[in-house]
């Protein structure tokens, strides 16, 4: 298969920082879409796949799964994108398409499980898949995003992760106006559901162990704070929230916000990834008929309705941008939470 | 007020066998209706609260929550009983009737709490709730329900607990025909789980540790059995089942049934009150939507809808009658799962 080269920024090992290597894309077949990366935005994701957090990382890692650019060329039967559009990508690049989950629109949950769009397998060229940290990628059209023009693309990146993985359960957990969700966690996911939940008109509150986050979560849309920590405010919130979006990334006590969904309710995990400890309790989920489920990005279908959702609503991520020879040093910043709320690479920089 | 005495069976202590005893009712008042009791079921909550294994028993404790009887009276203002008719009580006596739970014909969820058929706050002569382990029984009309004429009374009491335990979830959780439906456990819920899932259309398969459970799943209506502990089955199972009624009363890994549920799907704990031991891991969930909820009885309402319905397909419980007097017995054997799949007491035996 033909393939040209391009400037990537990736780690050579798990112990290796990232630096400027070349690596090989397709050349565009009649079904795919080149885009030449303009933002792309920086997710925990990346991090943990470089460090091998979660095992199976494959090297030369080139992370990057917020991807804004402009499509530069276009197979011969792509027919939703033309040379000179704005184009997005996001987790996953390609699917089995013929699963349950594919039929249904919901790749994410693809059973065989989906191509990510880095450290997936290559179905093209062999080995692993490159990410957005690159001057291009090439991508299957139906795995390609449409973004609206309205928005700033820089601050759009993180809407193909961030902003998918708190949208798709506010929908899928179907809020409405005048719904009480709650976001436990304000970092670069928990943002994006106050944002997101507020413009579908659902009443909006963070849970923050920080008081200090108050001034900056009201910003953003919430409607209020409720300080985890402190018992009296917690009881306040007995039964309040239909929905609660956990965005929290480590280990925590799922086991306080439970008492504060409403019967019914859901609080559904978007963050950590691993055991429940200390353990759930069943009690309070039994005696409410309350929910604990868990939720990974969305699907592509999905995604499009996001971002013509936050097009409509002028909705973007907050960021701040850096050059791409800035990524070792944001990734310690963000071991410390030091970003509000996503770094995003100006892809620029590593054009030179 | 105005009251009566009656014979009951009753336990005078947290280690007293039960015998019997005098309780007081009070004469039935313009909203109630008095029920001669004919059959009482034998439910697991009966010899908790009796031993008071969860707490907070107050006694003499006299259990009983799946009644069945005909009516003697009613009070003036009742119009849907009359004198003959065959009437059930379950879990239930009153609830407050003003918060958004009662509002929703949800008075299992009721926010101040519903008052329990037994071991509740009796509003009426003060101290505590005594239930069906009695000859008669006196019970606001709003919490009485009515019981189809073709069903066997003493097999149909059960339904007012087990039965609509798991008809709840089965109805919350949208089952519908040809939906896949698992059930953990087969005892009092499960077996009841079984018969009111495939009336409903479901395709039900039975989860058990025991290969020799098969022909009695088989029975009672279920398409399948999967042996939990044979790996391969539970392989075979991957993201099969939409809903998953889990009603092993002791603790258990829930963990092991989360792969079979399918996309979104959700298994229902209707047994188990505790710390989910081992911890509930969160991957399973979040990359599958998956969700682990809880569940308790059911609406008046909707027992009401429940017995309709067993009314119209002629279901009702496996049971083995008993009398009063074997009641001590029946607790030892219902420790050893010595029963199919419910006791029910034929309360003739406490007046003969």
């Amino acid at each position: 298969m033909e393939k040209f080269e391009v400037k990537a920024y990736g780690a050579a090992s798990t112990t290796a920082d990232l630096k400027e290597i070349n690596i090989s894309r397709r050349q565009a077949t009649d079904e795919d879409v080149e885009i030449d990366i303009l933002f792309c935005g920086v997710c925990h994701s990346d991090l943990h796949t470089v460090r091998n957090d979660w095992g199976g990382s494959i090297y030369p890692s080139v992370p990057g799964h917020e991807i804004i650019g402009r499509v530069t060329k276009v197979g011969s039967a792509v027919s939703k994108f033309k040379v000179g559009d704005l184009a997005g990508v996001g987790c996953m690049v390609d699917s089995c398409g013929i699963c349950p989950s594919c039929k249904k629109d919901l790749e994410q949950y693809c059973e065989p499980g989906f191509t990510g769009t880095y450290n997936g397998k290559d179905k093209h060229l062999g080995g692993h898949t490159f990410g957005g940290y690159s001057e291009k990628v090439v991508v299957k059209e139906s795995f390609v995003l449409r973004v609206p023009e309205n928005l700033d693309p820089a601050a759009a990146a993180p809407l193909l992760c961030a902003g998918i993985t708190t949208w798709s359960p506010l929908r899928h957990w179907n809020v409405k106006e005048g719904d009480n969700v709650a976001v436990v966690g304000l970092g670069g996911l928990g943002h994006m559901a106050i944002k997101l939940a507020k413009a579908m008109g659902a009443n909006v509150t963070l849970f923050s162990r920080s008081p200090e986050k108050e001034k900056d979560a009201k910003e953003l849309g919430a409607d209020a704070i409720v300080i985890s920590t402190d018992k009296q405010q917690m009881a306040g919130a007995k039964n309040k929230f239909d929905l609660i979006i956990d965005t929290v990334p480590y280990v925590h006590d799922v086991n306080e916000y439970i008492p504060t969904l409403t019967i019914s309710g859901t609080i559904v995990l978007v963050g950590y990834l691993g055991p429940l400890e200390p353990m759930l309790n069943t009690v309070p989920m039994i005696l409410g008929r309350k929910s604990v489920a868990g939720s990974v990005i969305g699907g592509i279908a999905e995604t499009q309705e996001m971002l013509d959702f936050c097009g409509k609503h002028g909705i973007v991520s907050e960021i701040e941008i850096i050059k791409m020879q800035e990524i070792n040093e944001a990734y310690e910043r963000m071991l410390k939470s030091d970003v509000r709320y996503r770094f995003v690479i100006d892809m620029g920089t590593l054009k030179g």
